[in-house]
């Protein structure tokens, strides 16, 4: 209800500090990052077990160092994303600075949603893994959807960006967001209905695409073809 | 009484550098209400349930994810509310430092106040519940008490603004801090002596008036008169 | 062992970025005290008490917040000392890196410190609380010392200061720093060996003689000089 | 798999804003570095005794300070080479991200590390203390094989370096990354089949070699033939 008015409302009043003002949106987003990434390892604590029995007891949580893994890759992809993104906006507004908060929000349930998944596999019977798996899609599609709301935004504010970005970026950017919807959705019902293994394995694998394509599909068509 | 020598202790002796100062109070400021924003998430935990219960609590904690909402929503509106001011600040002093810590001061309460509401719906009786709003009421009352401080002061010194930001600008923001003040203390004596749901109500009702004003009442003014 | 050098190592090489280099030692700073200055909220917790004991149990909770409000002066201070004193600095060395990581490690423990106060004023008895006292006391004198290291330092390398710097600034600032080590070696042993609460009234003195002094003991006596 | 590409994604699209895309990457790692030092105090808590064992507990917990003190060497000195190193890098790239990325992925394990042989020593078998010292080890193997990798990225893309950086000085760098390897790996051999003890030696003196060192080999051996 407070997004969508394009150009900041200080923009008129305060031009010549304008550029300061996106980098606060920088340094806030920044160390909510850092702060989100950090905490996954919070997880991890020393495990409490009579004497002697240490060696075995580490050795047996490595669901909870596989969650951990998994859970930063996604932290960090999310980050990359967001560097990338920013890197071509040139100033903010209301609607912008709801949408980032947006992400943030649903960014910084990852942690959450994984200490659920890796206390359920090392506590919990099947039908509390299903449970914790649907949760971990929830986030999921919220935090994808979040970034599809971002993209969405900037693909309809053009004057938001640099001079430099071509006008088809921010509406590709769009795809790379509905995958991730669209998988995460998938990955909770099957694991919900089905196996929670294969939900795991898709997300490992999204981080992953989204990796790979984190300069943005644009530009990767772009570039395959001036290869090709 | 450290407050209200106006210019900076500094400014004299090493102008130069006067621009990066006014930039540490923007980092460490974006890194404490990061933090807090960050924080609101540790009070979601993995519920420790009978194995197979998993699905039921997670369902049941409904309370802590809107507490959670509300809480993010307060601090998120917080920055943009603390951004929006400081967007429009030229130099600082010792007083706005201080009153700034005192802003930060009070924000770092919310996850607290936040965490005895969700665990008084959560665990308590009625007489707990109201105990809980009230203290939740009077963490509202600290922090919108602290910004009509910063408020007033900037108001009164019109030295440290930037050139371009009109007079009327930060008097008129005081209303908006007013506003807060009798709104948090209503809550807190309606959420104590009678209905601690009614209280609930208004503290979400009060971020979105917030969130609905960032632009600041002057602004809003200005534009209304443009307009009409 | 490594302190001392006085010049930045990378300084003769790579002088175009030295300004930036600069600027990661603030950010750095301002991350950790952020970070210092918001765990001091996690002491406070929601009580847990039986249905119905709530506000009784907040209200008795009083030396938490007491000790609470204590330590976020303090440290709230040590940013302001931080950022006064590093305002007069061009550019940094090995030497200052580790001051200054000294005083990050000293002002790191003041959430611990603060923690062990309020616990044995809640839980102990008078022995614990000689014990909290001197603790507190203890972390206060290796803050202290950690400044007076880092002024001396500063004072002896007058090529790392802003030109526009007096000389007598640094060396005056050191006087400063040693009240603090007197103030609170005072108060460790006042508390361990006789009374703890006057050992918590000088542990309050000493931050606000800081803040009232932190624009420099050079600064004030130059304006007692202009105005006198 | 997704490392190695050299220049970054939209260095060509977006150029004038390439040096805020590093300080992206300045301010994200100093972000994870301060949250990292800062999250080792949290190991200390206020020990829970009966009524007048407070002062036995607190100095019986001497192993825990070490612990600390160790780390935060430990991670201060990974920021300072951190600093160090990316002080000469000029712009920066998918590779360099994802390098940087494993080493604060690697730190961040650090606290986790500390965390166990500490509780290992107080509370565990000799059995426990070699499990603890290995997992130590092997963290440090993983942050220094991190600290390999990134050395390693920048001796093959002088492209992101500054002009000024002679061509020698990341080569060089690669030393130091292997002796930290093997200095790890021999403590946690060490630690697992026969002496603890003598792995926290180790553990303590590698930080002190990288802080004797952290002005880089190169530079040091450049002094060395200009001094002799």
């Amino acid at each position: 209800m407070v997004a969508d008015q394009g150009s900041d409302d200080a923009g008129s009043a305060v031009a010549p500090t304008l550029r300061s003002e996106t980098s606060r949106l920088f340094s806030f987003s920044d160390g909510v990052f850092a702060i989100i990434i950090t905490l996954l390892v919070l997880d991890l604590q020393p495990p409490e077990v009579p004497r002697g029995e240490l060696l075995h007891a580490l050795v047996e949580r490595w669901p909870v160092y596989l969650a951990y893994v998994t859970s930063y890759l996604f932290v960090a992809v999310s980050w990359l994303n967001h560097r990338s993104a920013f890197h071509r906006v040139g100033s903010s507004g209301k609607g912008l600075q709801w949408w980032n908060l947006s992400v943030l929000f649903s960014t910084a349930l990852v942690p959450f949603a994984t200490s659920v998944v890796s206390s359920s596999v090392q506590q919990g019977d099947r039908a509390d893994e299903r449970a914790a798996v649907a949760l971990y899609g929830l986030v999921g599609v919220l935090l994808t959807a979040s970034w599809l709301g971002l993209y969405h935004h900037l693909a309809r504010h053009p004057d938001l960006l640099n001079a430099a970005v071509p006008r088809g970026f921010f509406p590709a950017e769009r795809t790379r967001a509905v995958v991730g919807i669209l998988g995460y959705a998938l990955a909770a019902l099957v694991g919900f209905l089905a196996s929670p293994p294969i939900a795991l394995v898709i997300f490992l694998l999204l981080p992953i695409f989204y990796a790979l394509t984190s300069s943005g599909l644009y530009e990767l068509r772009r570039l395959r073809r001036a290869h090709g």
